[in-house]
C-alpha cells in the first residue's frame, strides 16, 4: 500500500439540471486545473429560487486530489 | 447593495422519482402561499421503502423568502 | 398505534449513474437479507473521480427495519 | 402511497412535572391553530433551577404537520 | 482491568407512556437476541402526534455489548 | 414559575455597518408583526464582499417568542 | 435589565428510576456548593444495562449559574 | 517549547452594548479569580430582547488559562 | 470501477498502551467474524483512568466491509 | 441565472478592535491575492487574552470567489 | 449499582511526543487536584509545527471524576 | 501583539505505523511548499484495512499557516 499525502479543496459547483449535474461542474473545473483529482465530499446542497421553481442547484462539496511527493 | 430581512421556514417535500422531484414539491407548494422565495436550503433526505424499493424520497429544506419592509 | 422496535444499520450504496441509483443499490441489497426494511436516511454523499469526471456516486446512509416481536 | 408536503415549526414547551409534560404542552398548544400536526423531533432538553430544584423542564422540537394541498 | 471489544447497534424503542418505557423497550428488544448488552445511548427522541396529542415516543438509542472474545 | 408555550422563527437580518445592527435589523422587523419577542439566538454569522470589503453583515438567527394562551 | 456574568460547570447525574431522577440528582448535587444556580442544559442521555434492564439513567448536562460580581 | 496544561471554564458574559463588550466582561470577570488567562472561545451569541429591540447580548465562551505545574 | 454494497457496523476497542492498540484491537475482532473488511473511521476516543494514570484507551470506531453480491 | 463554479479558502482574520476588524482584516487580504470574492461565511470567532483583557479577536472564516470559467 | 453524581472539567494537555503523552500530561495534571477521577474523552486533537515539523501535541479532553456525596 | 492574517489547508497524511506518523507525513509534505507553516487541527482519522490489520492511517487534517503581509 503506497503513502501519499492528499489535498482537499472547496468548491462549489453549480447548474440548473440536477445535483449530480452541479457535482459534476464542480469536479469537471477543479479538474482542469489540479492533477490527480481522486475523490470528492458533498458538505451542503442548496439552490436559488426564480418565480416558484428552482433555478439552480448549488453543492458545495470538497475535491480531494494527490499531491505529488 | 440593499439590506432586507429574510424568514426561513422548514418544509419537508416529497416524492416517488428523485431528490430534485422532492425538492420541487416543497418549493413550489411553499412558494403558493409566500412572496419572494429566493432560496432553499436541504437539511435532511430520506425516503421510504416498500417492497425493498424506495417509495418515496423526503427532502428536508430550509425556504428563505424576503420579507417585505 | 402499534408499538414496534426498529433496528437501524449503516450502508453504503454505490452506482455510477446518480445519488437515487446509488440509494436503490444499498436499499436493495439490505432488503434481500432483511424483512420490513421500512425507511432510510442519507448520512453522506460523496464519490469516486476518474479522468476528471464522477465514476461513481458512494452515498453512506441507515437503513431502518422492524424487528419481529 | 401518497406524496405531501409538510412544514415543521419551532416550538417550546415548559411544564414544572416532567420532560413528557413539557412535550404534551407543546404538541397540544401547536395542535389548537394548526391542522394536521402528525409528529415532533425534540432538539434540546433544558429548565430552569429556583432553590436547588428544578423549577421547569424546558424542550424545544419541532412540530411537523401537513400542508393541505 | 480487562481489556475486551465491544459492539453498538442502533435500536428504536417505541412506546405510549414516556420516554423512558420507550427506552426500556429497546433496550429489553435488544437484549432478547443479544448477551452482555451493558449500556445505551439516545441519539434522537421523537414521537407522533395523533388527534392533538403524543400517541407515541421514539427514541432512536445505541445499544452497546461486549463481544465474546 | 409560569408555564408558558414559545415559538422561534428563523430570521436573516442584513447591515452595512455591523453584526449587532444585522441583528437589531432581524429582531425589530420580527417584533413588527409578533407579540412578545423575548430572545434570539444567533445561528450563522456571514456576509457579501463587493470590491474587496464587507458590502454587508448577514445574520441568520431564531427569534423566540411566548404564544399567547 | 441587570448584566451579570454566568458560569456553566458538567455535571452527571445518574439514577434508577427515571430521566428526571437523573437531572435533579445532578442539579441538587451542584447547588449544595455553587449558589445561585438558575438553569440547566441536557447533553447527552445514555444508562447503564444490567440483566436485560435499564439499572441507571446517565444525564450529563450543563448547569448554570451566576458568579457574584 | 514549552509544555503546560491548560484548562477551560465555560463562561457567559452579558452586556447591553455590543458583542464585544459582553465578551469583555466574561473574560475580565473570570480574570479576577484566575491566573494566567491565555484565550477564549466563542460557542453561542444570543440575547434578549425587550420592547422590539436588543437588551442584552450574551455570550457563551469558553476561557482557556495555564495551570501552575 | 465495481460497483458494490459495503456495510458498517460500530465497534469500541480497547487497550492499555495506546490508542493506535485500541484501534487494532477492534479492527482484528471484526474481522475475525466478517469477510471483506477494507476500512475504518474512528468516531470518537476516550479511556478510564486508575490511580491518576490511563488505565484503558477506548476508541469508538466504524469499521467497514463489502457485502458479497 | 449564470452558472458559475466557486471556490472557499479558510482564512483567520485578526484585530485588535472588533470582530468586524478582524472579518475586514481576513477579506481585504484574501482580496489582495484572489480576484472576484463573493462573500464570507464566519465559522469560529475566539482571541487572546492579556493581562484580563481581550488582546486580539481572531475570526476563521471561509471566503468563497468565483472561478474563471 | 450505586447512583452518584460526576463532574467533567475541560483540559488541555500537551506532549512533544504523542498524542497519548499529551493525554498522560492532562489525566496526571487533573489528578493532582481532584480525587477519584475516573474517565477522560477527547474533544480536539490539534498541534504546534516549527521548522515544518510537529513541535507540540495539544489534546483538548474532558476529565470526569466522582463527587463526594 | 502582532495581528496577522493566516491560511488554514485541507491535508491528508497518511502512514503505516501510527496516528502520529500520518501527521508527520501531512505537516512536512505541507511544509514543502508553504512558509510559516504554524499549527494543525485533527478533523478525521481514518485508516484501510488489510487480512485483517490495519494497514493505513489517514489522518484529515487542516494544516495553519500565516501570510505574508
Amino acid at each position: 500500500m503506497e503513502h501519499h499525502v492528499y489535498k482537499k479543496v472547496d468548491i462549489v459547483g453549480t447548474a440548473e439540471e440536477s445535483i449530480e449535474a452541479a457535482i459534476a461542474a464542480g469536479v469537471e473545473r477543479a479538474s482542469a486545473t489540479l492533477n490527480h483529482v481522486d475523490w470528492f465530499e458533498v458538505k451542503e446542497i442548496r439552490g436559488a429560487v426564480r418565480g416558484g421553481k428552482v433555478a439552480q442547484y448549488q453543492v458545495v462539496m470538497q475535491v480531494g486530489f494527490r499531491l505529488e511527493d
